[in-house]
Protein backbone atom coordinates (compact mmCIF):
# COMPACT_ATOMS: atom_id res chain seq x y z
CA UNK A 1 0.00 0.00 0.00
CA UNK A 2 1.46 3.45 -0.85
CA UNK A 3 1.94 5.67 2.32
CA UNK A 4 -0.66 8.23 2.86
CA UNK A 5 0.34 11.91 2.43
CA UNK A 6 1.27 13.85 5.15
CA UNK A 7 -2.06 15.46 6.08
CA UNK A 8 -1.97 19.18 7.32
CA UNK A 9 -3.79 20.69 9.70
CA UNK A 10 -7.50 21.90 8.78
CA UNK A 11 -8.55 25.71 10.00
CA UNK A 12 -10.31 24.59 13.02
CA UNK A 13 -7.54 21.91 14.15
CA UNK A 14 -5.17 25.34 14.33
CA UNK A 15 -7.54 27.18 16.23
CA UNK A 16 -8.38 24.07 18.76
CA UNK A 17 -4.64 24.47 19.19
CA UNK A 18 -4.08 27.95 19.47
CA UNK A 19 -1.87 29.14 22.47
CA UNK A 20 -3.71 31.72 25.11
CA UNK A 21 -1.77 34.52 23.74
CA UNK A 22 -3.06 34.45 20.75
CA UNK A 23 -6.46 35.58 22.02
CA UNK A 24 -7.78 39.17 23.09
CA UNK A 25 -10.48 40.20 25.58
CA UNK A 26 -12.46 42.95 23.81
CA UNK A 27 -11.93 45.96 25.69
CA UNK A 28 -15.34 47.01 27.15
CA UNK A 29 -14.66 50.66 26.65
CA UNK A 30 -14.85 49.99 22.61
CA UNK A 31 -17.10 47.70 22.62
CA UNK A 32 -21.04 48.00 21.56
CA UNK A 33 -24.11 46.08 22.56
CA UNK A 34 -26.94 46.71 20.61
CA UNK A 35 -29.80 44.42 22.04
CA UNK A 36 -32.73 43.80 19.44
CA UNK A 37 -35.62 41.58 20.83
CA UNK A 38 -34.33 38.92 18.89
CA UNK A 39 -30.57 38.73 20.88
CA UNK A 40 -27.26 41.20 21.27
CA UNK A 41 -25.22 41.96 18.42
CA UNK A 42 -21.80 42.84 19.50
CA UNK A 43 -19.63 45.47 17.89
CA UNK A 44 -16.20 46.36 18.37
CA UNK A 45 -15.52 49.94 17.78
CA UNK A 46 -12.27 51.44 15.82
CA UNK A 47 -10.67 54.28 17.28
CA UNK A 48 -7.51 53.65 15.59
CA UNK A 49 -9.15 54.61 12.12
CA UNK A 50 -12.16 56.94 13.55
CA UNK A 51 -10.95 58.50 16.61
CA UNK A 52 -13.69 61.40 16.64
CA UNK A 53 -16.65 59.18 15.37
CA UNK A 54 -16.35 56.92 18.43
CA UNK A 55 -16.06 59.45 20.72
CA UNK A 56 -19.21 60.75 19.66
CA UNK A 57 -20.55 57.05 19.12
CA UNK A 58 -19.63 56.73 23.27
CA UNK A 59 -21.34 60.31 23.84
CA UNK A 60 -24.33 58.99 21.84
CA UNK A 61 -24.56 55.56 23.74
CA UNK A 62 -23.89 56.89 26.98
CA UNK A 63 -26.95 59.12 26.59
CA UNK A 64 -29.26 56.44 25.16
CA UNK A 65 -29.60 58.27 21.68
CA UNK A 66 -30.42 54.82 19.94
CA UNK A 67 -32.74 53.55 22.91
CA UNK A 68 -36.11 53.24 21.56
CA UNK A 69 -35.01 54.08 18.09
CA UNK A 70 -34.81 51.31 15.03
CA UNK A 71 -33.03 49.32 12.38
CA UNK A 72 -35.20 51.46 9.20
CA UNK A 73 -33.17 50.16 6.43
CA UNK A 74 -32.63 46.96 4.91
CA UNK A 75 -31.25 46.80 1.00
CA UNK A 76 -30.37 43.23 -0.30
CA UNK A 77 -26.57 42.35 -0.57
CA UNK A 78 -26.13 45.33 0.79
CA UNK A 79 -26.48 47.24 4.44
CA UNK A 80 -29.19 47.55 6.92
CA UNK A 81 -29.02 50.86 8.06
CA UNK A 82 -30.16 52.30 11.64
CA UNK A 83 -30.82 54.93 14.16
CA UNK A 84 -33.26 57.84 14.05
CA UNK A 85 -35.50 58.07 10.63
CA UNK A 86 -36.62 61.53 11.15
CA UNK A 87 -33.09 63.01 11.05
CA UNK A 88 -33.25 64.31 7.82
CA UNK A 89 -36.97 65.19 8.07
CA UNK A 90 -38.59 67.86 6.83
CA UNK A 91 -39.63 69.37 9.91
CA UNK A 92 -36.10 69.39 11.61
CA UNK A 93 -38.64 69.46 15.19
CA UNK A 94 -39.06 65.80 14.64
CA UNK A 95 -35.24 64.80 14.78
CA UNK A 96 -33.90 63.32 18.17
CA UNK A 97 -31.61 65.42 19.69
CA UNK A 98 -28.16 64.40 19.52
CA UNK A 99 -27.73 65.91 23.19
CA UNK A 100 -24.09 66.71 24.19
CA UNK A 101 -22.77 64.57 20.51
CA UNK A 102 -21.47 66.44 18.30
CA UNK A 103 -23.51 67.68 15.17
CA UNK A 104 -20.04 67.81 12.87
CA UNK A 105 -17.25 65.99 12.42
CA UNK A 106 -14.56 65.67 10.28
CA UNK A 107 -14.86 62.88 7.41
CA UNK A 108 -12.37 59.99 8.73
CA UNK A 109 -12.04 57.87 5.50
CA UNK A 110 -8.19 57.26 5.94
CA UNK A 111 -5.23 57.42 8.60
CA UNK A 112 -1.48 57.73 8.57
CA UNK A 113 -0.36 54.13 7.38
CA UNK A 114 3.02 54.53 9.58
CA UNK A 115 0.92 54.07 12.83
CA UNK A 116 -1.00 50.86 13.29
CA UNK A 117 0.78 47.75 12.70
CA UNK A 118 -0.44 46.21 9.28
CA UNK A 119 -0.33 42.25 9.31
CA UNK A 120 -0.50 42.06 5.06
CA UNK A 121 -1.83 39.13 3.13
CA UNK A 122 0.37 38.27 0.50
CA UNK A 123 -3.07 37.48 -1.83
CA UNK A 124 -3.63 40.43 -4.87
CA UNK A 125 -6.37 42.84 -4.00
CA UNK A 126 -7.85 44.61 -7.40
CA UNK A 127 -9.19 47.74 -4.87
CA UNK A 128 -6.45 48.49 -3.08
CA UNK A 129 -2.32 48.22 -3.50
CA UNK A 130 -2.03 46.44 0.09
CA UNK A 131 -4.72 44.44 1.90
CA UNK A 132 -4.46 43.41 5.45
CA UNK A 133 -5.57 43.22 9.10
CA UNK A 134 -4.94 45.93 11.73
CA UNK A 135 -6.45 44.96 15.24
CA UNK A 136 -8.55 42.42 13.97
CA UNK A 137 -10.40 44.63 11.18
CA UNK A 138 -9.72 44.32 7.39
CA UNK A 139 -8.10 46.72 6.19
CA UNK A 140 -6.30 48.57 2.51
CA UNK A 141 -3.13 50.18 2.25
CA UNK A 142 -1.06 52.58 0.12
CA UNK A 143 2.29 52.59 0.30
CA UNK A 144 2.37 55.51 -2.39
CA UNK A 145 0.23 57.84 -0.09
CA UNK A 146 0.74 56.34 2.78
CA UNK A 147 -2.27 55.74 4.07
CA UNK A 148 -4.28 53.12 5.75
CA UNK A 149 -8.28 52.57 5.98
CA UNK A 150 -10.73 50.01 6.96
CA UNK A 151 -12.37 47.82 4.06
CA UNK A 152 -15.53 47.45 3.48
CA UNK A 153 -16.05 43.41 4.55
CA UNK A 154 -19.25 41.39 5.61
CA UNK A 155 -19.96 43.11 9.14
CA UNK A 156 -18.48 46.27 8.55
CA UNK A 157 -19.95 49.07 10.35
CA UNK A 158 -20.13 52.50 9.12
CA UNK A 159 -21.20 56.03 9.52
CA UNK A 160 -24.17 57.05 7.10
CA UNK A 161 -23.25 60.55 5.29
CA UNK A 162 -25.04 62.47 2.76
CA UNK A 163 -23.88 64.86 -0.18
CA UNK A 164 -20.98 66.53 1.56
CA UNK A 165 -18.05 64.20 2.78
CA UNK A 166 -18.20 65.49 6.30
CA UNK A 167 -21.47 65.05 6.74
CA UNK A 168 -21.53 61.76 9.29
CA UNK A 169 -21.54 62.49 12.78
CA UNK A 170 -21.96 58.87 13.91
CA UNK A 171 -25.68 58.97 14.78
CA UNK A 172 -27.05 57.15 11.24
CA UNK A 173 -24.85 53.92 10.89
CA UNK A 174 -24.65 50.81 9.02
CA UNK A 175 -23.57 47.84 9.07
CA UNK A 176 -22.57 45.84 5.51
CA UNK A 177 -24.94 42.62 5.15
CA UNK A 178 -24.30 41.56 1.31
CA UNK A 179 -21.24 41.19 -0.79
CA UNK A 180 -18.52 43.55 0.20
CA UNK A 181 -18.92 47.36 -1.34
CA UNK A 182 -15.14 48.08 -1.78
CA UNK A 183 -16.09 50.81 -3.48
CA UNK A 184 -17.47 52.66 -0.68
CA UNK A 185 -13.99 52.48 0.80
CA UNK A 186 -12.11 55.85 1.57
CA UNK A 187 -15.61 57.39 0.50
CA UNK A 188 -17.21 57.02 3.87
CA UNK A 189 -16.58 56.66 7.82
CA UNK A 190 -16.13 53.23 8.45
CA UNK A 191 -16.27 52.98 12.43
CA UNK A 192 -15.96 49.54 13.25
CA UNK A 193 -17.08 45.99 12.96
CA UNK A 194 -19.74 43.37 14.35
CA UNK A 195 -18.19 40.49 16.33
CA UNK A 196 -21.04 38.50 16.80
CA UNK A 197 -24.85 38.69 16.00
CA UNK A 198 -24.68 39.64 12.62
CA UNK A 199 -27.02 36.51 12.08
CA UNK A 200 -29.66 38.62 13.26
CA UNK A 201 -29.17 41.84 11.07
CA UNK A 202 -28.71 39.90 8.06
CA UNK A 203 -31.55 38.25 8.49
CA UNK A 204 -33.61 41.05 8.85
CA UNK A 205 -36.57 41.36 6.17
CA UNK A 206 -35.09 43.56 3.26
CA UNK A 207 -37.03 47.21 2.87
CA UNK A 208 -38.36 47.78 -0.72
CA UNK A 209 -36.13 48.64 -3.65
CA UNK A 210 -33.89 50.39 -5.00
CA UNK A 211 -33.09 51.51 -1.59
CA UNK A 212 -34.88 49.63 0.65
CA UNK A 213 -36.06 52.10 3.28
CA UNK A 214 -39.04 50.65 4.78
CA UNK A 215 -42.57 52.63 3.79
CA UNK A 216 -44.46 52.15 7.27
CA UNK A 217 -42.47 52.38 10.83
CA UNK A 218 -43.64 49.34 11.96
CA UNK A 219 -41.74 47.52 9.88
CA UNK A 220 -38.55 48.87 11.89
CA UNK A 221 -36.70 46.54 14.08
CA UNK A 222 -36.47 47.95 17.23
CA UNK A 223 -33.56 49.02 18.67
CA UNK A 224 -33.91 48.31 22.73
CA UNK A 225 -30.81 49.90 23.60
CA UNK A 226 -27.36 50.28 22.19
CA UNK A 227 -24.85 50.84 25.15
CA UNK A 228 -20.82 50.27 25.38
CA UNK A 229 -19.85 47.45 27.27
CA UNK A 230 -18.31 49.40 29.94
CA UNK A 231 -21.58 51.16 30.98
CA UNK A 232 -23.20 47.64 31.67
CA UNK A 233 -22.88 45.98 34.69
CA UNK A 234 -20.29 43.33 34.44
CA UNK A 235 -23.38 40.56 35.18
CA UNK A 236 -24.49 41.76 31.64
CA UNK A 237 -22.33 41.62 29.44
CA UNK A 238 -21.41 39.22 27.12
CA UNK A 239 -17.10 38.55 27.21
CA UNK A 240 -15.64 37.99 24.36
CA UNK A 241 -12.03 37.04 22.92
CA UNK A 242 -10.74 37.95 18.85
CA UNK A 243 -8.16 35.63 17.80
CA UNK A 244 -4.83 38.46 17.62
CA UNK A 245 -4.70 38.72 13.65
CA UNK A 246 -1.05 39.30 14.22
CA UNK A 247 -0.65 35.88 15.40
CA UNK A 248 0.92 32.65 14.18
CA UNK A 249 -2.60 30.97 14.91
CA UNK A 250 -4.36 33.33 12.54
CA UNK A 251 -1.47 33.12 9.79
CA UNK A 252 -1.70 29.51 9.95
CA UNK A 253 -5.99 29.28 9.79
CA UNK A 254 -5.94 31.67 6.96
CA UNK A 255 -3.16 29.70 5.02
CA UNK A 256 -5.54 26.71 5.66
CA UNK A 257 -8.28 28.45 4.13
CA UNK A 258 -6.15 29.44 1.70
CA UNK A 259 -4.62 26.78 0.20
CA UNK A 260 -5.32 23.36 2.30
CA UNK A 261 -8.79 23.32 3.32
CA UNK A 262 -10.46 19.96 4.40
CA UNK A 263 -10.22 16.69 1.57
CA UNK A 264 -13.70 17.39 0.36
CA UNK A 265 -12.03 20.09 -1.32
CA UNK A 266 -10.58 18.30 -5.39
CA UNK A 267 -8.56 21.86 -6.13
CA UNK A 268 -7.25 24.33 -3.87
CA UNK A 269 -8.20 28.18 -4.57
CA UNK A 270 -4.02 29.07 -3.47
CA UNK A 271 -5.78 32.32 -2.91
CA UNK A 272 -8.17 33.76 -0.26
CA UNK A 273 -9.78 37.50 -0.38
CA UNK A 274 -9.33 40.08 2.20
CA UNK A 275 -13.43 39.55 2.62
CA UNK A 276 -13.18 36.12 3.19
CA UNK A 277 -11.56 35.47 6.05
CA UNK A 278 -13.33 34.85 9.13
CA UNK A 279 -12.45 36.93 12.05
CA UNK A 280 -12.40 33.82 14.92
CA UNK A 281 -14.45 34.87 18.20
CA UNK A 282 -14.98 32.98 21.44
CA UNK A 283 -16.26 33.44 24.75
CA UNK A 284 -13.98 34.79 27.48
CA UNK A 285 -13.01 32.61 29.98
CA UNK A 286 -13.30 33.53 33.92
CA UNK B 1 -17.98 80.93 -12.82
CA UNK B 2 -15.79 78.17 -14.06
CA UNK B 3 -17.68 75.83 -16.27
CA UNK B 4 -19.26 72.73 -15.00
CA UNK B 5 -16.73 69.40 -15.78
CA UNK B 6 -18.71 67.34 -17.76
CA UNK B 7 -21.01 64.86 -16.36
CA UNK B 8 -21.03 61.03 -17.17
CA UNK B 9 -24.39 59.67 -17.36
CA UNK B 10 -24.99 57.30 -13.96
CA UNK B 11 -25.49 53.41 -14.60
CA UNK B 12 -29.40 54.23 -13.99
CA UNK B 13 -29.25 56.61 -16.78
CA UNK B 14 -27.01 53.91 -19.05
CA UNK B 15 -29.84 51.28 -18.51
CA UNK B 16 -33.25 53.92 -18.94
CA UNK B 17 -31.54 54.71 -22.47
CA UNK B 18 -30.60 51.40 -23.48
CA UNK B 19 -31.76 49.51 -26.92
CA UNK B 20 -34.11 46.81 -26.06
CA UNK B 21 -31.96 44.26 -28.54
CA UNK B 22 -29.79 44.56 -25.54
CA UNK B 23 -32.40 42.35 -23.39
CA UNK B 24 -33.33 39.13 -23.58
CA UNK B 25 -36.08 37.40 -22.72
CA UNK B 26 -35.40 34.69 -19.80
CA UNK B 27 -35.92 31.23 -21.89
CA UNK B 28 -38.98 28.91 -20.29
CA UNK B 29 -37.15 26.14 -20.90
CA UNK B 30 -34.71 27.30 -18.99
CA UNK B 31 -36.05 29.23 -15.96
CA UNK B 32 -37.42 27.59 -12.66
CA UNK B 33 -39.78 28.90 -10.43
CA UNK B 34 -39.36 28.28 -6.86
CA UNK B 35 -42.38 29.30 -4.99
CA UNK B 36 -42.64 30.09 -1.51
CA UNK B 37 -45.46 32.13 1.00
CA UNK B 38 -43.55 34.69 0.60
CA UNK B 39 -43.42 34.63 -2.86
CA UNK B 40 -41.40 33.45 -6.32
CA UNK B 41 -37.64 33.38 -6.82
CA UNK B 42 -36.76 33.15 -10.38
CA UNK B 43 -33.85 31.22 -11.48
CA UNK B 44 -32.26 30.98 -14.57
CA UNK B 45 -30.37 27.86 -15.25
CA UNK B 46 -26.96 27.04 -17.17
CA UNK B 47 -27.26 24.23 -19.33
CA UNK B 48 -24.58 25.41 -21.12
CA UNK B 49 -22.01 24.79 -18.30
CA UNK B 50 -23.76 21.56 -16.57
CA UNK B 51 -26.14 19.80 -19.35
CA UNK B 52 -26.23 16.96 -17.23
CA UNK B 53 -27.77 18.63 -14.16
CA UNK B 54 -29.83 21.01 -15.39
CA UNK B 55 -31.64 17.71 -17.40
CA UNK B 56 -31.76 16.07 -14.14
CA UNK B 57 -33.57 19.35 -12.47
CA UNK B 58 -35.84 19.80 -15.12
CA UNK B 59 -36.88 15.70 -14.79
CA UNK B 60 -37.08 16.58 -10.79
CA UNK B 61 -38.89 19.88 -11.21
CA UNK B 62 -41.37 18.09 -13.95
CA UNK B 63 -41.92 15.43 -11.47
CA UNK B 64 -42.75 17.56 -8.49
CA UNK B 65 -39.76 16.45 -6.36
CA UNK B 66 -38.96 19.32 -4.59
CA UNK B 67 -43.23 20.13 -3.68
CA UNK B 68 -43.82 20.11 0.27
CA UNK B 69 -39.87 20.01 0.63
CA UNK B 70 -38.25 22.70 2.31
CA UNK B 71 -35.46 25.09 2.57
CA UNK B 72 -33.58 22.97 5.75
CA UNK B 73 -30.56 25.14 5.75
CA UNK B 74 -29.27 28.75 6.25
CA UNK B 75 -25.66 29.43 7.38
CA UNK B 76 -24.65 32.98 7.98
CA UNK B 77 -22.67 34.75 4.75
CA UNK B 78 -22.56 31.48 2.96
CA UNK B 79 -25.54 29.42 1.35
CA UNK B 80 -29.46 28.28 2.24
CA UNK B 81 -29.65 25.08 1.12
CA UNK B 82 -32.74 23.32 -0.15
CA UNK B 83 -34.44 20.09 -1.09
CA UNK B 84 -35.44 16.43 0.92
CA UNK B 85 -33.93 16.84 4.20
CA UNK B 86 -33.58 12.90 4.59
CA UNK B 87 -32.00 12.68 1.30
CA UNK B 88 -28.51 11.14 3.41
CA UNK B 89 -31.38 9.57 6.88
CA UNK B 90 -29.67 6.02 8.33
CA UNK B 91 -33.11 4.93 7.02
CA UNK B 92 -32.80 5.03 3.30
CA UNK B 93 -36.08 4.43 3.26
CA UNK B 94 -37.27 7.81 4.59
CA UNK B 95 -35.35 9.31 1.41
CA UNK B 96 -37.82 10.72 -1.28
CA UNK B 97 -37.80 8.78 -4.26
CA UNK B 98 -36.19 10.83 -7.32
CA UNK B 99 -38.63 9.09 -9.66
CA UNK B 100 -37.41 8.70 -13.11
CA UNK B 101 -34.21 11.24 -12.39
CA UNK B 102 -31.23 9.67 -12.35
CA UNK B 103 -29.53 9.08 -9.01
CA UNK B 104 -25.74 9.46 -10.22
CA UNK B 105 -24.20 12.51 -12.32
CA UNK B 106 -21.06 13.67 -13.58
CA UNK B 107 -18.71 16.23 -11.49
CA UNK B 108 -19.45 19.55 -13.82
CA UNK B 109 -17.28 21.78 -12.48
CA UNK B 110 -15.51 23.32 -15.83
CA UNK B 111 -16.37 23.04 -19.48
CA UNK B 112 -14.05 24.00 -22.93
CA UNK B 113 -13.65 27.24 -23.30
CA UNK B 114 -14.17 27.65 -26.78
CA UNK B 115 -17.91 27.36 -26.80
CA UNK B 116 -19.34 30.24 -25.06
CA UNK B 117 -18.80 33.80 -25.82
CA UNK B 118 -16.60 35.64 -23.11
CA UNK B 119 -17.32 38.46 -22.64
CA UNK B 120 -13.87 39.48 -20.48
CA UNK B 121 -13.63 42.40 -17.53
CA UNK B 122 -10.71 44.09 -17.61
CA UNK B 123 -10.58 43.81 -13.78
CA UNK B 124 -7.98 42.01 -11.82
CA UNK B 125 -9.12 38.99 -9.87
CA UNK B 126 -7.54 36.54 -7.44
CA UNK B 127 -8.95 33.60 -7.81
CA UNK B 128 -8.63 32.94 -11.38
CA UNK B 129 -6.40 34.51 -14.61
CA UNK B 130 -9.61 36.11 -16.35
CA UNK B 131 -13.16 36.64 -15.27
CA UNK B 132 -16.11 37.67 -16.93
CA UNK B 133 -19.44 36.94 -17.95
CA UNK B 134 -21.24 34.43 -20.04
CA UNK B 135 -24.75 34.71 -21.09
CA UNK B 136 -25.75 36.48 -17.79
CA UNK B 137 -23.76 34.46 -15.65
CA UNK B 138 -20.37 35.62 -13.64
CA UNK B 139 -17.91 33.49 -14.85
CA UNK B 140 -13.69 32.26 -15.11
CA UNK B 141 -11.74 31.24 -17.69
CA UNK B 142 -7.87 29.71 -17.79
CA UNK B 143 -6.12 30.07 -21.19
CA UNK B 144 -3.49 28.08 -19.63
CA UNK B 145 -5.85 25.26 -19.55
CA UNK B 146 -9.08 25.74 -21.95
CA UNK B 147 -11.62 25.81 -19.44
CA UNK B 148 -14.05 28.23 -18.45
CA UNK B 149 -16.79 27.77 -15.44
CA UNK B 150 -18.94 29.36 -13.51
CA UNK B 151 -17.78 31.78 -10.32
CA UNK B 152 -19.87 31.56 -7.04
CA UNK B 153 -21.22 34.70 -6.46
CA UNK B 154 -24.35 36.35 -4.27
CA UNK B 155 -27.21 34.55 -6.14
CA UNK B 156 -25.23 31.21 -7.64
CA UNK B 157 -27.46 28.23 -7.72
CA UNK B 158 -25.13 25.19 -7.21
CA UNK B 159 -25.84 21.51 -6.78
CA UNK B 160 -24.76 20.08 -3.27
CA UNK B 161 -22.56 16.92 -3.00
CA UNK B 162 -21.24 15.13 -0.43
CA UNK B 163 -17.27 13.49 -0.90
CA UNK B 164 -16.73 12.00 -3.78
CA UNK B 165 -16.62 14.62 -6.17
CA UNK B 166 -19.74 13.04 -8.62
CA UNK B 167 -22.18 12.72 -5.61
CA UNK B 168 -24.11 15.58 -6.72
CA UNK B 169 -27.73 14.57 -8.76
CA UNK B 170 -29.27 18.20 -8.38
CA UNK B 171 -32.09 16.91 -5.90
CA UNK B 172 -30.28 19.02 -2.97
CA UNK B 173 -29.55 22.45 -4.10
CA UNK B 174 -27.75 26.12 -2.81
CA UNK B 175 -28.26 29.72 -3.16
CA UNK B 176 -25.09 31.61 -1.73
CA UNK B 177 -26.63 34.48 0.66
CA UNK B 178 -23.40 35.88 1.47
CA UNK B 179 -19.64 37.15 0.32
CA UNK B 180 -18.64 35.39 -2.40
CA UNK B 181 -17.26 31.89 -1.66
CA UNK B 182 -14.95 31.42 -4.73
CA UNK B 183 -13.27 28.84 -3.20
CA UNK B 184 -15.54 26.59 -4.32
CA UNK B 185 -15.05 27.32 -7.69
CA UNK B 186 -14.30 23.98 -9.64
CA UNK B 187 -15.21 22.53 -6.47
CA UNK B 188 -18.81 21.57 -7.02
CA UNK B 189 -20.93 22.35 -9.81
CA UNK B 190 -23.27 25.36 -10.38
CA UNK B 191 -26.18 24.85 -12.05
CA UNK B 192 -27.83 28.68 -12.73
CA UNK B 193 -28.67 31.59 -10.82
CA UNK B 194 -31.11 33.56 -9.33
CA UNK B 195 -32.53 36.36 -11.16
CA UNK B 196 -35.09 37.81 -9.01
CA UNK B 197 -36.22 37.34 -5.53
CA UNK B 198 -33.21 37.21 -4.02
CA UNK B 199 -34.43 38.97 -0.52
CA UNK B 200 -37.41 36.09 -0.31
CA UNK B 201 -33.93 33.56 0.56
CA UNK B 202 -31.51 35.88 2.17
CA UNK B 203 -33.62 36.75 4.91
CA UNK B 204 -34.55 33.19 6.08
CA UNK B 205 -33.62 33.40 9.53
CA UNK B 206 -30.13 31.45 10.32
CA UNK B 207 -30.25 28.07 11.89
CA UNK B 208 -27.39 27.27 14.65
CA UNK B 209 -23.40 26.97 13.66
CA UNK B 210 -21.54 26.15 12.25
CA UNK B 211 -23.46 24.72 9.31
CA UNK B 212 -26.98 26.31 9.83
CA UNK B 213 -28.85 23.29 9.72
CA UNK B 214 -32.33 23.53 11.54
CA UNK B 215 -32.76 21.17 14.60
CA UNK B 216 -36.44 20.69 13.61
CA UNK B 217 -38.19 20.18 10.72
CA UNK B 218 -40.79 22.96 11.81
CA UNK B 219 -37.79 25.89 11.53
CA UNK B 220 -37.69 24.82 7.56
CA UNK B 221 -38.94 27.33 5.17
CA UNK B 222 -41.79 25.29 3.22
CA UNK B 223 -41.20 24.47 -0.40
CA UNK B 224 -44.89 25.26 -2.10
CA UNK B 225 -42.99 23.67 -5.36
CA UNK B 226 -40.69 24.34 -7.86
CA UNK B 227 -41.21 23.88 -11.81
CA UNK B 228 -40.20 25.06 -14.85
CA UNK B 229 -41.55 28.27 -16.27
CA UNK B 230 -42.63 26.10 -19.69
CA UNK B 231 -45.05 23.82 -17.82
CA UNK B 232 -46.47 26.83 -16.11
CA UNK B 233 -49.69 28.20 -17.44
CA UNK B 234 -48.37 31.40 -19.14
CA UNK B 235 -50.55 33.25 -17.31
CA UNK B 236 -49.63 32.36 -13.92
CA UNK B 237 -45.82 33.31 -15.27
CA UNK B 238 -43.41 35.96 -14.38
CA UNK B 239 -42.34 37.03 -17.62
CA UNK B 240 -38.32 38.88 -17.32
CA UNK B 241 -35.42 40.25 -19.48
CA UNK B 242 -32.43 40.60 -18.40
CA UNK B 243 -29.37 42.89 -19.73
CA UNK B 244 -27.28 41.17 -22.10
CA UNK B 245 -24.03 40.72 -20.95
CA UNK B 246 -22.62 41.00 -24.21
CA UNK B 247 -24.15 44.02 -25.18
CA UNK B 248 -22.70 47.53 -25.50
CA UNK B 249 -25.73 48.79 -22.40
CA UNK B 250 -23.72 45.96 -20.25
CA UNK B 251 -20.37 47.27 -20.84
CA UNK B 252 -21.07 51.03 -20.43
CA UNK B 253 -23.43 50.28 -17.19
CA UNK B 254 -20.55 48.52 -15.66
CA UNK B 255 -17.99 50.63 -16.58
CA UNK B 256 -19.98 53.65 -14.59
CA UNK B 257 -19.69 51.89 -11.72
CA UNK B 258 -16.44 50.86 -11.88
CA UNK B 259 -14.86 53.99 -12.63
CA UNK B 260 -17.71 57.20 -12.24
CA UNK B 261 -20.72 56.45 -10.19
CA UNK B 262 -22.50 59.68 -8.89
CA UNK B 263 -21.76 62.55 -7.36
CA UNK B 264 -21.34 61.04 -3.91
CA UNK B 265 -18.38 59.42 -4.54
CA UNK B 266 -15.16 61.72 -3.60
CA UNK B 267 -12.91 58.73 -4.99
CA UNK B 268 -13.99 56.21 -8.05
CA UNK B 269 -12.39 52.99 -7.28
CA UNK B 270 -10.79 52.07 -10.66
CA UNK B 271 -12.19 48.65 -10.11
CA UNK B 272 -15.17 46.41 -9.90
CA UNK B 273 -14.89 42.64 -8.50
CA UNK B 274 -16.71 40.14 -10.60
CA UNK B 275 -19.51 38.92 -8.10
CA UNK B 276 -20.06 43.30 -7.44
CA UNK B 277 -21.33 43.63 -11.07
CA UNK B 278 -25.29 43.24 -10.99
CA UNK B 279 -27.40 41.85 -13.57
CA UNK B 280 -29.95 44.02 -14.66
CA UNK B 281 -33.13 42.63 -14.45
CA UNK B 282 -36.96 44.08 -15.59
CA UNK B 283 -40.09 42.84 -16.29
CA UNK B 284 -40.94 41.62 -20.03
CA UNK B 285 -43.52 43.74 -21.79
CA UNK B 286 -46.07 41.98 -23.63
Amino acid sequence: MAEEPPRHPSAKEILDASPAADWRTLDPANTLYMDLQAGRVVIELAPGFAPEHVANIRTLAREGFWDGLGIYRSQDNFVVQFGDADADAEDAAKAKSLGSAKTELPAEFARKADGPAFTRLPDVDGWAPEVGFVDGFPAARDPATGEAWLAHCYGALGAGRGGPPDSSNGSELYVVTGQSPRQLDRNITLVGRVVKGMELLSAIPRGPEPMGFYEKPEERTPIIAIRLASEVPESERTPLQVLRTDSRTFADATEARRNRRDDWYVRPAGHIDLCNVPLPVREAKH
